[in-house]
Parts: structure tokens; C-alpha cells; sequence
């Protein structure tokens, strides 16, 4: 049924071919003033204009105008110390409302017909968690509905409704999830479909373009890679986005909102014709804290229940490592910078209450997790030699490493990340 | 089915006696603020804990916030120069989520169930007229199930939904029409209910207390007496909302959110104890200006051509007389000042049409229509007499008069209007 709706939707009017449904997500940055506003509806006119044969039909998903929901929880907090969840997504969920029928507006003064819809009204069904909720379903049909009078139609990204009607937000970054799944769904009806992610960064680069001179934009990634570089740091994307675009199989395009500048794609499979490369991009996350445990009692017991009450206190540990002596352990790991001192606190608590004599802390030191990430490794041999060898040239002395099957860490000293970085951008020519 | 949820909302537990439903709503200025917000939580807390026995539900109606409702407006039109209808009520619709949203935090954060809802999770259906829609049926059942787990319902005042899903609001005032038609709809299904308005004026009085010193509040006032002064120019009540709770037998009570005074019950008749005055109050309509169309062709085409005219251009016209002299009519009329170039315009040329000549037209008066309004005056006579000879007495010159059952008219200078109000409040007995 679903699949008959949305192949009618997708093919032109003679029936022949299919045409493809492209869904557009415009961030808050892109809509934080009416001019901006402006600026966004004629960019979506431009595109209806100059799209293929027959393409007349477009999605456009708005975030709420720029620091409109942190504006919001102020509010809020000035109301009650500690919002109660589903009334703060009540109120949250009106800024991407205010967004969405603006540009509507927009749009119509430049002769589009287009109409705005909320969570309600586009059947935008979510999971109970407020705050992080997670989209079940999406009603096309609705969707095809609103096509057969307007071109566009403009959707409030960010939130949905539960099955009692109640509305939710979907967490950070939540918008590029709204516009993925509503991809999604078109997708797996049978409908070609690309999903454009328009925001102030002009695509994914190699490295970060304000820290490496001369970092190459990508013109295409893939979502093993682009998963690897949001989860380490880069900020184009939200992962939850790409893990839905990669499950579905939709073709992702990340340009900027304020140029006409060629994007990057988020795809399966680098094209053919494209010469993979063994590393594809180079990030960084910072701030964080590098820890060594020694001497723990070695049958595990300590060691877990280090673990444990480091989770219970709220602490995210990374780059785990564990080395042994005779029967002693060593721990490794990183934590973030602000949560130093709850990990001293912890472990010299669990350590008292497991009867651990003799062991010892180094205290943290201030470390960067530098990554190379790329498709390519898969294939390569000796991407870790050159890692290596490319630092230790340089006098960078690596204090850990995690590899998986398309990304390689290393710990660098917090001050040496930016020549790391530059090092290595230099060893896999990723530089233009 | 409706009657037997209601019923059984509104019984104690012990399924013996009724318990009444309040609906509060509370005007743009009464939650302006944060503070103000949590000010009202405070008040309708109080108004649960001192309510009768085993009352223990309230729905609690709100604006939007302060001046919101007019930024939104600001904000569109910075986008487009004339929005279309739907997207502007699209954008509306939030500013009262927001405020539902809020107050619902500061009831929760005193320890009140609360939640708030808007017009679609309350099933709220309207019209389709964008701006001026008007309500078709409300779902109590939504607010039945909310009272399994919540003490109070706050709701979105100003808004509503079309059966195709559209949202819409009710136009200015429209947060009064919401409360009394949850209000209407509980007690058409049987249930005892109050309609509590609250805002920044603490009641309905016998004259303007701005303007006239001593002047009272009342008690009490009937339907028919407020929906004169509703649409006279008092600005306690919104027309319709009066309206729509004499149709239903809603009783009202407008009070300041601001204080503990008591305000004014607007009910279907007066309590019997209560010494029917003649007359209630007197209001005064600035800003009109009176014309005289003299020595119009007496068959009454042309006449007919001129109303015909003035409405064509959009000009409202009140307190209209005609007099005649052989076959030659003269024609009496009020407009608002902003129309007199307009009207001017329209019968000149309404003339030159018609082949008119001879005619003429005494340029516009500045004048003021002052208004006696009472149920008592249906049964007392004399009552035109006292205002005549209060008015004469001082030498106010009375310059057109119109009558109903409960409500004379006159026109004075505008200059006058104060003196004209303060002599008829003495004579009637008005202040204090």
C-alpha cells in the first residue's frame, strides 16, 4: 500500500520514469533570521527550478532558528529549576514550528506553493523517551497528500508525537534525523531519493579545515568512514542520522547553506571511478585525560568493579587498555577533562573497599586522541607502520593506540594534537 | 456516551454527589513573565487546596505570553508582506504552547499533576476561516483521560484544529472563546461548571473607574448587559466568549490575577436578593464622527445605493436615523474617525452615479456614543427621560439617540463625553 503510494508520488505525471523525491534539512544557523529565512526559500526555489525532468516536489525539514531552543531551556529553568521532560518538549518542539511555517511564508511571497507541518500533522511517530526520542514510523501518505496541492512541503525536524499524542524531541542534532528518516522511508517504498544536509560547514574535509592548511574537501565518504569521523569529533553530521542513512541505503549530500561550493555525499561504496585512497580523513578529540592504575590484584574481580563504579559514577572511559606483571595488572584508559577528579575519587574508593593495599595513580595527563580513518585500511597493510613512523620522525611520543578495521587512534600529548594531525594529513596526501 | 464520561468525571469518588469543574483561563499579561507564570501556578494551587470538598480538577486555559503574539506577527511579516492565513496561524499557534508548556513546570515544580495540551492532543475543532475561526466540538473525553492522572489541564487558548488537520486561531479574544467552550461543552453534558477569566482588570465596573472617580464594581451583571457593553467598548469580556456562555448558561467570573479582590459574576439573571438597579452601567464609544446627508431623493433607491456603497468600501456605520420632508430624505450616521475621508469619497461619487443634484453634506462632527445599559430598564419607564434631562440639565447637546430593550444610546460632543458619562453615573446611582 505504502510502496503504491510513494511509486505513484515518485513517477511523472505520463507515468513513465521515476522522479526522484529529494529531502532538504536547513539547520539553525541557515534560518536564524528572516533574511536567512528569505535566503533558504529562494535556494529551495533555485533547486525546483534547475532539478531534473519532471521534478517538481521537494521536502524541506527546518531546524528551530538559531539559538532559539537554548533560549527555550532558559526559560524554562527560570520556571522550574528541573523541567519535567515532556513539558520541556512541549515547549521545545514550538521552535522548529515557528521556523517551519516562516519559511512556508517565504516560499509562497516567491510563488511556491508550499505548506508547513508539524510532528501531528506529518504522523511522526516516536518512542516515549523525551528528550532522546526515537522515530518508529512516519505516515507518507500524509506527505502524499500535501503533494498533490504544493510543491514543497516544509516539516519541523527535531520532534515527533508518541502513540498517546504526547510530542517529543529527538536529542542534538535530532533534525538530521527527522530528515534522514523521512528519506528512509521513501527509500524503502521504492522511491529514488537523495537527503541534502545544508548547515554553515561546506562539506567533510580530511582534516579540519581551521586547523590543517590546506585539508581537502571530500566529494564523497562513506558511512563507515563519516561514522568513525562524528564519533571522534567531526561535527557535520549527527551519528544517529548516519547510522539510519547507511541502514536504509539513503544517499547523503552535506553542502553549505551560504555557497554554492560543491558538497560531500555519504554513500555506500566510494564510486568506481574514484581512486580509493587508504586513509580518507584525519580527526581529533581533545581534552581529555590519560590515567594509569597500577599493580591491581590480576583475577579481574578489582578490575571490574573498577569499571562498574566508574560507570555508576557517570564516567565515559575510552581508549581501555590492560597490560600484567606476574600476577599484577596495569589499566589504561582516557576520560574526559572535566571528570579528572570524580576518577581519582572513584577508584581510590573502590580500591579501600576491596582491600587493595600497594597499588598507585599516575595522575591524569592531558591527552588528544588523533585518528586516521578510512575505507582503504580494510585493504591496506601497514597503515599502523606509517602512523607510527610518521610521529616518532617528528619526536611525537604515541601513549596508546586503538585500531579497528577503518581507524587507527593514537594518544598524543593535548599540545603536540595540531602537528599530529598535520603530520599525518601530510603522510596520506590529504592535503590539497 | 459524551454524558456519561462527564458525569463521572465530575461525581466525588464515592459516586454520590457532583463535584464542580473549574475552567480558568488567564490572559497574555497574567503570564507574561516567568515570575507572573509561577504567580499563577501559586493561585491555581490555592484554588485547588481551598476548593470544596472533594474537588480536586481544574482545566486552566492560557495566552500567550505578554506581547508574543504580536512579535510573531512582526516576525512573519519581516518574512513576507502579507503571509497567507494558514502559515500565520501555523506560527501563532505557538506562542500559547509555550505559555501551556510553562505554566504546567511551575504547577509540577509545587507538586501539582499538571500537563499541558494543545489543540490537537485536546481535540479542539474549528472552521477553516485562518485568523476567525470559530470552535465546532471539543473532545472531553481527552481531558477525562488526563484527569485519571492529573489535577490539572492546561490548555492552549487561541487555537484550534480543522478536521483536515490544519491549525487555526480564534482572532482577538480568542483565549476567552476556548475557555468557555470547554466550559459549555462540560455543562451541556451535564456537568456544574464555572468560567473563571482572569486578567489584568479586576472586573466589570459601572463606568470606566479610569475616568470616572467612585465609579463601582459589580457584583453581578447578565449576559445581555455585558454583551452591550462588550460591544460598546468595555474590554473585559471578548464578545463572543459572552456570547457563547449565554447560549450554554456558562456562568462567568472575571477577576484580577493580580489580587484578591473579589470581581464580577456574568450570569443569566440576577440573584433575587439583589435590587435590580435600573440602570447597571454606562460606557462610552470614542472617536466617531457623525455625518448628515441632506435632501436625498425620497424613494429610497438612492438611499439604498449609499448604504450599498459605504460597505463596499469597508466603512462600518452605527447609529443611523433618517428623516423626510415632502419627497426629500436626510440621512444621520456615525463612523469611525480613521473613515471619514472615506465616506466623503463614496457618497460623492455614490451621487454623481445616481444623477443626484442638490444634495449635500454637513462635513463630519466629532462626536462620542454614550450608552446606559440595564436589564432593569425593560420594565422601568422614564429611563430615556432621566438621561435627557441629566444630560440637558448641563447643557450637553444631545446629537442622535437609538435605543433597545436594555441599552439608550446618545451621541454628544466628543469634547463631552467625560461630563456626559459622569452625570449619568450620578444619576443612576453608579459610584460608590
Amino acid at each position: 500500500m505504502k510502496e503504491t503510494v510513494m511509486t505513484v508520488m515518485m513517477k511523472r505525471q505520463n507515468g513513465s520514469a521515476a522522479v526522484p523525491l529529494i529531502v532538504q534539512k536547513y539547520g539553525g544557523s541557515s534560518v536564524a533570521t528572516p533574511e536567512k529565512i528569505k535566503h533558504v526559500a529562494a535556494r529551495v526555489k533555485k533547486r525546483l527550478d534547475t532539478g531534473a525532468p519532471g521534478f517538481n516536489k521537494m521536502v524541506v525539514v527546518v531546524s528551530a532558528m538559531g539559538k532559539t531552543t537554548d533560549g527555550l531551556i532558559a526559560l524554562a529553568k527560570e520556571v522550574s529549576p528541573e523541567p519535567p521532560a515532556r513539558e520541556l518538549d512541549m515547549l521545545l518542539a514550538t521552535g522548529e514550528q515557528v521556523s517551519a511555517a516562516l519559511l512556508a511564508m517565504a516560499l509562497r511571497d516567491l510563488g511556491v506553493t508550499a505548506v508547513s507541518r508539524n510532528a501531528f500533522q506529518m504522523g511522526i511517530e516516536t518512542t516515549r523517551e523525551h528528550g532522546n526520542a526515537r522515530i518508529q514510523d512516519i505516515d507518507l501518505s500524509l506527505l502524499q497528500r500535501d503533494f498533490q496541492s504544493s510543491s514543497v512541503v516544509v516539516i519541523t525536524g527535531f520532534q515527533g508525537v508518541t502513540p498517546d499524542g504526547d510530542l517529543t524531541t529527538l536529542g542534538r542534532g535530532g533534525s538530521d534525523t527527522s530528515a534522514v528518516a523521512i528519506a528512509a522511508k521513501a527509500v524503502s517504498a521504492g522511491a529514488e531519493t537523495l537527503c541534502e544536509i545544508y548547515s554553515d560547514v561546506p562539506g567533510v574535509f580530511t582534516c579540519d579545515p581551521n586547523k590543517v592548511p590546506g585539508a581537502r574537501k571530500l566529494d564523497h565518504i562513506t558511512y563507515e568512514e563519516m561514522l568513525e569521523l562524528a564519533s571522534l569529533g567531526a561535527k557535520v553530521l549527527h551519528m544517529r542520522s548516519v547510522e539510519l542513512a547507511r541502514k536504509y541505503g539513503v544517499i547523503l549530500y552535506c553542502a553549505s547553506t551560504f555557497s554554492e561550493e560543491r558538497g560531500t555525499y555519504v554513500v555506500k561504496e566510494l564510486p568506481e571511478w574514484l581512486e580509493g585512497s587508504v586513509v580518507t580523513g584525519v580527526t581529533v578529540a581533545r581534552g581529555q585525560m590519560k590515567f594509569v592504575v597500577k599493580r591491581i590484584p590480576g583475577d579481574g574481580d578489582v578490575l571490574t568493579a573498577i569499571f562498574q563504579a566508574l560507570a555508576l559514577a557517570g564516567v565515559n572511559i575510552d581508549m581501555i587498555a590492560t597490560t600484567s606483571d606476574d600476577d599484577l595488572s596495569f589499566l589504561t584508559f582516557t576520560v574526559l577533562d572535566g571528570d579528572a577528579e570524580t576518577v581519582l575519587e572513584t577508584i581510590r574508593a573502590c580500591m579501600e573497599e576491596n582491600g587493595v593495599k600497594n597499588w598507585a595513580v599516575e595522575p591524569g595527563v592531558p591527552v588528544a586522541k588523533v585518528s586516521a580513518v578510512g575505507d582503504g585500511m580494510n585493504a591496506a597493510t601497514g597503515v599502523a607502520g606509517r602512523v607510527f613512523s610518521a610521529l616518532r620522525r617528528h619526536s611525537i611520543e604515541i601513549r596508546g593506540i586503538s585500531t579497528s578495521d577503518i581507524n587507527i587512534s593514537v594518544l598524543v600529548d593535548g599540545a603536540k594534537a595540531d602537528e599530529a594531525v598535520s603530520l599525518l594529513a601530510e603522510e596520506f596526501e590529504l592535503r590539497r
